[in-house]
């Protein structure tokens, strides 16, 4: 039975009321593939099969945001306040800043006090930070605890929390002063200490530490869960490493748009998007890219003689211009890459400069090689002789300023990846055909 | 103290054989850290400090690939074979891989029979997929214990298993039954049976799929790690989360390098890479587009007397033929990173191509606009005629072209990532100046 079927029979069952049978038949589904389901279904029986589904606050939680906020829509009251108030704290504050003002008003009195304070202190913080993504639902322990007692006191928690496999050890400020994980306490002996056998060596990130540094420092340590601290020491929150693989997604999307010169961030959906908004994401580097044209422009018709004398220059322009373009963007794509995973740093940027300079050697001398037989078949000599100093001008300086950009740009407080390959070609044209024009009036003419 | 601080006193106190002051201050350092401590010192004393350390092995999994061969290259050969054998066993396969057969065969006669089985098996499979990935440590549990037994088995398997926090149920067959979390047997009653309590819905992946497949598996359903089986249901390995991590970060570095037509796998190293290998990886694709420039050159030669007999027509052509080709590089990145996200399949070309074809057309008459307003001032009415219908037909061109070439290149067995920015460009850029020029032969005339 194909998926669409099932949709189908799923669909007429729930249309009938034969709610049982509705459930009996996803009963073995996760919580990722019904969301799936949910989002396929008429809103109407996605919504009965909502209510009923004995996960649903898990499973209402992998809904694409504009999803949830459709079933908000139309969801009772009372079942709403329900369903958010079993989400984990992070869920339900990014639900809630989806939501628009008038139905955040309705739905804030319906939660308990302890939800509507959560909401609000996890959505003060700015997007992007490790504030912003991180839950306040993890286990602690006291460091007097003994081992039996810290399971026991784990069993306790286990419903209130994101994992047990790690638990936190805070002092009575609720300073953070070490970690144990639950595989420590099953192999201790039941009567240690927690403080004797905690960790003390703890990794940690600040509120307002960048959510991409979160991401990469919980791939780096290969961390189940990194716990988030206040300046005092004080700990707020954690952030898992299902969130911080989401966010490494994310972020390797923008930097891919950015690299395409889509100037838009991961939740951009191509399939759903409104028309006009893609329009928007792309009109405006489409629109500011043609003044690096208009600059090609001007260098072409500022050397309209020697073209107009060698016309066979012109059959040549698009080639030069062009690898140029595609050196400097390949440099370019290479080292925003390697930024991102911190491969280099800016401050290896001389040193990268000086290999960079020895590749656009090679590259440009074999470009010239290969550019000079074709001239010297379609022109002469000195034909030859200008396509091959040319294109090595070209493919090194394409080089250079694709290895450069992504540094001045962060020189300029903006960020290296938007070093895109359509910014870089634009410049890389520019330069080209002046370059080009400017050989070819000198040892032509 | 900085760090460079600390490495020189690191340094000094190891060519003084101060190995107890040298152990002291790394105490706190993490597996990572210490890897790139031991990155930075030089080669003699890093290989001291690395033999000493008490989690050696674990640390030396955490080197860069190289790093880890230059230390085989010089560790005596038992201490070699004592790290080797401390290694998870994904990590120990890695390794064997990239020793030459020489260090293999100096290598393999001083492990233990499980271990060379164990390297033997999972150097099989193929790069690139379940297999080459997976860890052969993992907890099993057998059906019919209680919850206490399973738990002191675990304790007893807990030294050998990459995680306790799973533990797969497997048959005398070894055919995967089930799974149990740790967390399930800690809040379950110590005389319940594994056979009940054990999830039967199970995610899980065959040893030969690709590795970019099982980390999407994993973040799709959150998991810690992913069973892999054989076509019988013999599982045979697990893949971790941060395995998983590792995979989908090579994957986006692969896909973003592919974008800006660099043909190069993740583990290429701007910093470390030989000269030589980084030419190699960009020559190719820079005479490949050769072509592409060629027909743009092509294109201005047929048109020569057009150009001849309205000059201001070439100082537009940078302008036209950029704009379709940066357009449809955005059309493309929007296109290659929506289906490696999974945000639209093949299957949605059509209706994907409908939706593009609206955003072209605003793209394109939004442009034409700008470009006839310029053309106007510069030229005459004509010359804005010809602008504005060439700018929104190369615009439209360059979008469809840029959608549409993702698909093609899949058709033809290519990822379609290769769709690069270069290579769109290219494309656009010799349709750009027929179109413009056929255009301005038909109206100018």
């Amino acid at each position: 039975m194909g998926f669409n079927n099932f949709l189908y029979l799923l669909n007429d069952a729930l249309s009938n009321q034969h709610l049982d049978l509705a459930l009996d038949s996803v009963k073995t589904f996760r919580a990722a593939d019904l969301a799936d389901v949910l989002t396929q279904l008429p809103l109407e029986n996605s919504q009965l099969l909502l209510q009923h589904l004995p996960d649903r606050a898990y499973v209402f939680s992998y809904l694409a945001p504009e999803v949830q906020v459709r079933f908000a829509n139309v969801l009772a009251r009372q079942t709403l306040a329900e369903i958010v108030g079993e989400m984990s704290s992070d869920k339900r504050a990014d639900l809630f800043k989806n939501l628009n003002k008038q139905q955040q008003n309705a739905l804030l009195p319906a939660l308990a006090q302890a939800e509507r304070e959560d909401i609000r202190l996890l959505s003060s913080y700015v997007e992007g930070t490790a504030g912003a993504i991180m839950s306040s639902e993890y286990a602690t322990l006291k460091p007097e605890l003994s081992v039996k007692e810290a399971i026991t006191m784990l069993r306790l928690e286990a419903p209130d929390t994101e994992t047990i496999y790690f638990a936190y050890v805070l002092d009575e400020a609720r300073k953070l002063l070490g970690v144990v994980s639950l595989k420590q306490l099953i192999l201790a002996p039941e009567n240690q200490n927690i403080a004797d056998l905690m960790a003390t060596n703890i990794v940690s990130a600040f509120v307002e530490t960048d959510q991409d540094e979160v991401a990469k420092t919980i791939a780096r340590y290969d961390l189940l869960a990194l716990p988030i601290i206040d300046h005092q020491g004080v700990m707020v929150g954690i952030v898992t490493y299902d969130d911080a693989m989401d966010v490494a997604s994310e972020e390797a999307t923008e930097d891919f748009l950015k690299a395409g010169a889509v100037n838009a961030d991961s939740k951009l959906s191509l399939k759903f998007a409104p028309i006009l908004q893609l329009y928007q994401k792309r009109v405006y580097w489409l629109v500011f890219l043609v003044f690096g044209s208009l600059l090609s422009g001007l260098g072409i018709a500022h050397f309209e003689d020697i073209i107009a004398a060698h016309i066979v220059l012109v059959f040549f322009l698009p080639l030069l211009v062009g690898s140029g373009g595609n050196a400097g963007s390949q440099s370019a794509t290479l080292m925003v890459r390697a930024l991102a995973t911190g491969d280099v740093h800016f401050k290896d940027w001389f040193y990268l400069l000086g290999r960079e300079s020895l590749v656009a050697l090679l590259l440009g001398g074999t470009m010239a090689f290969a550019v000079s037989v074709l001239g010297y078949f379609r022109g002469d000599e000195m034909v030859a002789l200008v396509l091959a100093l040319s294109m090595l001008t070209i493919v090194m300086m394409g080089c250079l300023i694709g290895m450069s950009l992504p540094f001045i740009l962060n020189r300029f407080g903006m960020d290296p990846a938007s070093a895109s390959a359509p910014l870089v070609t634009s410049i890389c044209d520019a330069t080209g055909v002046l370059v080009y024009l400017f050989i070819a009036s000198r040892l032509l003419f």
